[in-house]
């Protein structure tokens, strides 16, 4: 069978993305790269890392280490690393929206995004609050984002929202849509046949039996009540301070965190560098680098690949399960 | 000099306290402990564990490891392991405020608590919402509750408060008084003469600027310009999920979190067995074991006795650096 081919998209020209995509252009995947972007920053990436790079047309069979296909879509604004221009933000977006249909066309198995700045684009006159949210919208369905690295995949019912929103964003509806998401995607990209998702509470202690709030009795236990009815494994809701000792999480497939702040934390302290950033529920599997633009990394060249490396690698195992199934 | 006196509260008779107590008499410290508690249930702990425990009269001056010198205090009930009984509850709490009493004396230099159970004490007919609470109110102290291990520590601006009461709780008068006790207390208690104190953001990624949450523009920042103006050295507001990261946490003395979830699965997961927790602000030094009464090991010997060993240890350094202060 051939290998999946993955869209590669570089994200913010002056950010740190490029030179990532030429490193990895650098080496031999388990899957054909094909990159949708702008020519002139991968080549000036490439010759500001002193590291060979031959772009190709937009067909990986056969390209060898030092090659990349390219989709080209040519950014507007020449900027230097560090400096990013808002006439490209239209471009930037293109890239994105144009790997998108690529994979939803069957045209490429998944997509690795590295990353974008959400000011920057905005200032192009673009609203954006995020990839994961423009590819959920630009695919018509309800995603849910999850963090994973070596140690532990984290998924977020809630993700960019302030603090003071986050209990009432926390309704039966949200959580029962979110979990059979993740339920579905553990299935089909993770392969695990009977996924266990421990679901952490909303507050202090999961609540301790209503004293520290009341979420976890009248929103959350129903949910899950429902959902093992229907063979759901998920123990909780539990504890988010001791759910993530290393004894638990080894019984655990994911851990389902209500916000931002409760799960994060561990998952970047117990392995930032091969962190990635999934997608789930998308028609295809998407996979982006756990950082940002890192503009004061841009251009040094000290910029480390290895999460770009980790989403290449995990989205060529998603891709290849989902064409097994 | 006298090693320094530490009153050793074991806690809830029928949890682990009282095993875990004979555990550390079993050995020679760098203090000397006196134990404030009940008898029985000490001498059935030694007797279910097989383990030497000879009770003295309250003075450590001489107590060689298989004895422990007590003052008695005891206990209306008899109680199997794993078998609370509320009846005991004004006796449990005694001894917390006795040990109190004795160290705001001047008796003892640091006190030392195994776990108690919210539950039973309030099923005794006494309000309790945890032992900082008790001890801060018995001293007519402000606290602030700090969890160490030997990798970060982390102080609380909130604890046990419901999630969507979390915002509003954060105030900067509060938030001024919390950081003038952690940092107070990185001086006297840790020996760090210009302590660097992480402070967290509210919301994700610290707020973004606004865009996420306006907690830190409107009374975060302003809180620590006023403080740094004073010569405090307090990086922030940072974002929860990278603050962390191994190569952060390496600069700060401690970090100051918003809330319970955000602080604490990363320190429970980066150490959970050597992880305690201490109460700042008291008029003597007060280390805590990071766990509860676990009635499902209490009886069984399995009982990891780390956390009340590490309790020990940094009360006895915490206590010496008052001394010579």
């Amino acid at each position: 069978m051939a290998l999946p081919r993955l869209a590669l998209v570089p994200g913010e020209p002056a950010g740190v993305g490029p030179e990532l995509c030429v490193r990895a252009a650098q080496r031999a995947w388990n899957a054909g790269l094909v990159a949708y972007g702008d020519a002139a920053s991968l080549v000036n990436a490439a010759r500001r890392l002193g590291l060979p790079l031959q772009l190709l047309p937009p067909d990986p069979a056969g390209a060898r280490p030092g090659q990349l296909p390219l989709v080209e879509i040519p950014h507007p604004a020449a900027c230097a690393p560090g400096a990013p221009d808002p006439r490209n933000a239209v471009t930037v977006v293109e890239a994105l929206t144009r790997a998108a249909d690529a994979c939803q066309a069957g045209d490429c198995d998944g997509l690795v995004t590295g990353p974008v700045h959400k000011a920057t684009i905005n200032l192009g006159g673009i609203a954006y609050t995020g990839t994961t949210e423009l590819l959920a919208q630009h695919a018509g369905r309800e995603v849910v984002m999850m963090l994973a690295n070596d140690i532990v995949r984290v998924a977020l019912a809630t993700t960019h929202l302030p603090l003071r929103e986050v209990a009432d964003a926390i309704t039966p509806a949200l959580l029962e849509r979110v979990l059979r998401i993740v339920h579905a995607a553990m299935r089909t990209d993770f392969g695990i046949a009977e996924p266990r998702i421990a679901v952490l509470g909303l507050n202090p202690h999961a609540g301790e039996c209503g004293h520290l709030g009341r979420e976890e009795l009248e929103v959350i236990e129903p949910v899950l009540a429902r959902l093992r009815a229907e063979g759901f494994d998920l123990p909780g809701p539990l504890p988010a301070d001791t759910a993530f000792l290393p004894s638990k999480l080894r019984g655990f497939d994911a851990v389902l965190a209500m916000y931002h702040d409760q799960g994060l934390p561990v998952l970047k302290y117990s392995g930032f560098e091969h962190a990635v950033n999934l997608t789930l529920g998308l028609p295809y599997p998407r996979v982006a680098v756990d950082h940002g633009t890192a503009f004061d990394l841009a251009g040094t060249g000290r910029a480390d690949p290895s999460s770009l490396f980790a989403a290449i690698d995990t989205c060529t195992r998603l891709a290849g399960r989902r064409r097994e199934a």
